[in-house]
């Protein structure tokens, strides 16, 4: 018999929340079925399978969509150098779009009529989600439980949650609960909510979890190269013992260990969420930290300069913000991403960098193709590329305007 | 008897190539005063002023523009996050509007036509000093000898000024050469050209003068408040042993001792020059750095995310990208400036960093005036500030245009 | 005795809906005060003040505002050319913060709890009052009938409306509705809805209330002189009789008559509105199109190059989204209004035009104080103001990154 | 036997200037031949090829360059609603790319080693032609005769270039020379310098070339269709004679005799000039006028509101900028032109327009494909697409940040 309220794909974590909305969902008289979306989250994906069915989901699917995210979002998030407010990295927004397209794609193949996840009403996720699934399914239909009065009045609290879950047999981890949340996947971790939403409260050194304190990290540095051809990373090369990658997945949990072990990637901000609030997160990005550092190292080598200030200005933040809120697809989205590759044509070379206590040093860079960088031109010492009179005339024609304004200080 | 080409005033280093220049325009005809602006650099001044009276000058003026350095142009770039390129704090851009400004007030008060200067022809300081003086002084004559064919093509290299100096009987300082040049002043130090040329070489371990190598810092770290009002630092508590500053200027110098000592402040880049060619520099901007960091942490505390936006977009680019091209006296440059102080009257609160080996890491953040902060509100556990069904509608609203679009993926 | 609901300051307009609000209000168990911004509309405000009190309302305020809409919002817009979507001269969105303010100020002097306007669900006015009321005094509390299902459920249409006037014995003129609304103030009306909803529909003939249309306008052109300090227009002068105007009040509404006379100021468009729909719109704006082609063009004589550039990327588009989306007060807003004055210090001079069917054209302009445009150095034929060679030396300057990238065509 | 300098390709008029220049460079030892662009000029060619023949041009190249001055660049500016500082609509600037670009291929198939042009030294043309040939042919060598001294300091005025020309049998014609310069291509004509000098001088009746007066225009107006594809004319129909043009050159042409008949597209503006330096011109843009009215119409109707302000914010003004500084080729060129074609896929639809002494009117417009405008949704009057409570949400969502700054007024 068909559920009278239709089929519902949930996005699933396993944990006490998206249980107790799966149970809930059941009960109010939805066919369920579960979406696990393995984005490289440590996660025990087969006991959450065995969970949601115990739980009564009619399905559960686990997709693996580690590749996608590093080749659709995490290289074009390298490509522009995105960042979010000077600081973050956008770990948690970058994987929202392939975790999206993916439930969409599985709820149009499975007929569900509509789609649910477990985010709360007043962070970012919530946003970066349903408008993801709007913009690719317009006619879906999207079941917050957390903005739902019937839901939240319900469960007030943990304990609420806890004893519906004793009521509805959903089996609960006995560890400690953490003072705090987090959001995963290979890209990042985030850390927000519960001790660390007071701003001036110093994380905890047990927090950190995917890299160690620059405290710990090896008294000795090392060192690697990374090549990049179109801005993509294409190879790393440990230079104290040799290894070397180049398939992209495994290149950046390649650059992922290595930042862990040295300690890079950490930051701690105070953000503006789309929503309209400030809110306090403390984020690891190891590997996306270091390919931040040499990308923008290499397009100093490569890139013209006003193709660098163009991009500079009108392609990073608008991308970055748009990650940010929950607009990668769209129309904008589209035309914004468009540019990107526009852009990276001649970003080809490599970086040297070293790994010490929390730092990523460049110690030089080259490229055999691009030739922007002239070192006879550039030189002090040499006469080479034009002449010492051209700057003379440049810096008139420059003043011209200036003479004008002149005398005003 | 007057001079028969008129007076000028030189912008005197006490080193070889000003000291050339300065022996050069007594012959050429003109009468020679020499400038030495007092920017923090490291130098004899006294010695320096013997030399020039030595050789001819009929007059010799040093400068102490310290204070004004810090207060007029550092501060504002801390508050405006300046940075060029993403990497450079602009440290040499930002001592040139100080000299330049005092350069032309001594020069009209002496009555001097000429200014003169010994910066190279295919670098960017020509452009900034002249640019400065135009706009300050319309009418006022500029003598750049290595644009001059009669100068430059006498003087080919280091030996002809050698050769040069030993005919004059211009003293030469009989330490060897360093394989590269530096600017330096109280905010930084630049080092490029010579070994530097080749991008992919590593600076030499003693080439950086301001701060120690991380891997020399105390493997103990320290820990020091800043207190911003209006985005200005004004005070800096040193937790471990109480030193507390107050005074722009010692402020600045004890933040610069504190980052020495703990390796923080050195890159390594590749940049544009306003000129069009790259260049590769190294610099040391070891208090900048730390205040850099601090501010931008505060500002994610106390600023409203419209106003931190339009700035990061509109002002910050923009007031860099004039710095570095030497528009800081110019009419969008007085515009621009004017947005500083308007974007900065909620930047008030205390930053606590953590100082270790290369890194400044902030510990937390807090403000006892500024409340858009909001922990009830911004919790995630409880409910505040505004209603879960608010978001519905706000993602409704903005998925209008959205599904519209939709299905195109 | 006191209300049980609170005391409401509604906004007011003799309307039918309005009224049936006022008296809807009453029932719902709130004392009512009514408020009228004279902003220039045609309206018979005595009228609409009898009418409010018979209705039942407790004290009506009729406020005159036409002099601070001029000063205050007017002038800077014309000051930064502001425009929305390229076409549209914002000419409600500008009245509404000098009414938004003064209904709040009377209803905090008046000891007001409650708000209230009749504004649709649909529209952009919902959006820029209550922006304006939160941002200005935090703790009001908005009543929106319209989004209020026990109001809009139960007024479906207009005949609801008239059923409920009858009922309530509230007067309904006795005039046909026009088929589409207007918004009207001082500087412009303007037309949308009913039939104008089919964007292919021409609007008809008669629909046009501020200005005649270019083919009834004289077949003589009429000529006048405009006077700009600091650029706002302070001086016009009718060149064929002689009239002068300096007051702002009093030049704005004779710029109108003019502006009306020869059929200048019409627009028709699709627009998006902040809601995210688009809606079709028509436009009168008779003296603010005079106007904003006369400042445009005197920024072209004596705005430096660069400040307007700035300006026109930086600011115009910022302020006219501000405006347009209803966050004038705003941080941001303060923030950007800031750069205004500072922008237009120079725009002093005087713009002659020609006034004929439809079309403001610019026949001359000169400026007795601004000297940016200098005859003999922008001459062709005449050696002047810097040397060809300096032009040799710009042009090469520029083209070192060119040759570098070059022959990819 | 070959020429001792080498072989110039020489950018020829026709005109007393050119003709001298050709001469001149006979004299100098060059071999030379004649170039002439067809961009719609009124000119003739053939007399011309005899002149430069008989002058000893050893080639003469005349090329039709109209077609792809349209597809190519014309439609481009429609596509992105190219316009610098607000009004001038760039009919020089995009002429410059399709003449260089085809210059520099002659030049390269005959194995010259110079082209050479007749800019003066002040104007933008220089630069334009210059940074083209650079960008394109890096080697390339360019003779600027006006910015030779051994040139420019023997013909100092018009009657050293009579006298050349009369020792040199260069024919002359015998018409009054204009008080002005043109520069004239199919999309517009600029007038500029002589007595236009004077920004305050109205421009006489009777140097307008390419429309007549608005005064002088028929009393009954012309009604059109425009219908766009991909944001470029397709089809132009005459609603009043049935004539109908889709061929683009033939639009274009046919747009232009429209627009002359009916007064449209005159403009006289002070402008900010690459060099630094002010300069008045007076331009006519008939076709382009009306193509530019109706295009922003249009994507009012079917773009995004999101793509429409990122291109109006982020690429109309870089591309404007772009071509009026002469840099069309160029990295930043070819990045800011690969985003004209992602944003204007949806710009599919028919605009009606009425031409009448001066006006292009929009009267209405449509779109078979595109359904961003929903008249249901739009409506005021109709419950559609949906709930007014949403509206709600976004209002409150949107008032988050602004009640904390609130007050303050």
């Amino acid at each position: 018999m068909a559920a009278p309220k239709g089929k519902v794909l949930l996005a699933y974590s396993g944990g006490l929340d998206t249980s107790c909305i799966l149970a809930w969902l059941l009960e109010e008289g939805y066919e369920v079925q579960a979406y696990m979306a393995d984005v490289g989250q440590e996660e025990d994906f087969e006991e959450a399978r065995a969970k949601a069915l115990g739980l009564g989901a009619s399905k559960v699917h686990i997709v693996d969509l580690r590749r996608e995210f590093v080749e659709e979002l995490i290289f074009p998030a390298v490509q522009t150098n995105a960042i979010y407010e000077g600081v973050y990295l956008l770990g948690t927004s970058l994987a929202r779009p392939v975790i999206a397209r993916s439930q969409i794609q599985i709820a149009q193949a499975e007929g569900c009529t509509h789609v649910s996840h477990g985010c709360t009403g007043k962070g970012n996720d919530q946003v970066r989600f349903e408008l993801a699934y709007y913009a690719l399914a317009p006619g879906i239909q999207v079941i917050a439980p957390w903005r739902v009065p019937a839901f939240f009045n319900r469960f007030q609290g943990r304990n609420d949650l806890l004893a519906y879950a004793a009521e509805k047999s959903i089996p609960v981890v006995q560890t400690a609960a953490k003072p705090w949340s987090t959001d995963e996947n290979l890209f990042h971790i985030s850390y927000e909510a519960g001790i660390l939403e007071d701003p001036n409260v110093t994380p905890p050194h047990d927090m950190w979890k995917l890299t160690v304190a620059p405290e710990d990290a090896p008294n000795t540095p090392e060192r690697i190269h990374i090549t990049f051809e179109a801005g993509r990373p294409v190879r790393v090369v440990n230079q104290d013992d040799g290894t070397a990658v180049t398939d992209p997945l495994d290149l950046f949990l390649y650059l992922n260990a290595l930042a862990r072990r040295h300690g890079i990637g950490r930051v701690d901000i105070v953000e503006n969420r789309f929503i309209g609030i400030k809110s306090r997160g403390c984020y690891e990005t190891p590997g996306g930290t270091i390919l931040r550092v040499a990308h923008v190292d290499l397009e100093g080598l490569v890139l013209d300069r006003e193709v660098r200030q163009y991009r500079d200005e009108h392609v990073t933040p608008a991308f970055s913000k748009l990650l940010y809120n929950g607009l990668y697809f769209s129309p904008e989205g589209a035309l914004i991403t468009s540019t990107i590759a526009a852009s990276q044509k001649n970003v080809n070379g490599v970086v040297r960098l070293k790994l010490y206590k929390g730092n990523a040093v460049v110690e030089g860079r080259f490229s055999e193709t691009e030739k922007l960088y002239d070192m006879e031109e550039s030189s002090m010492d040499v006469q080479g590329g034009f002449s010492p009179q051209d700057s003379e005339g440049f810096i008139k024609i420059q003043s011209i305007r200036l003479k004008k304004w002149g005398g005003k200080f």
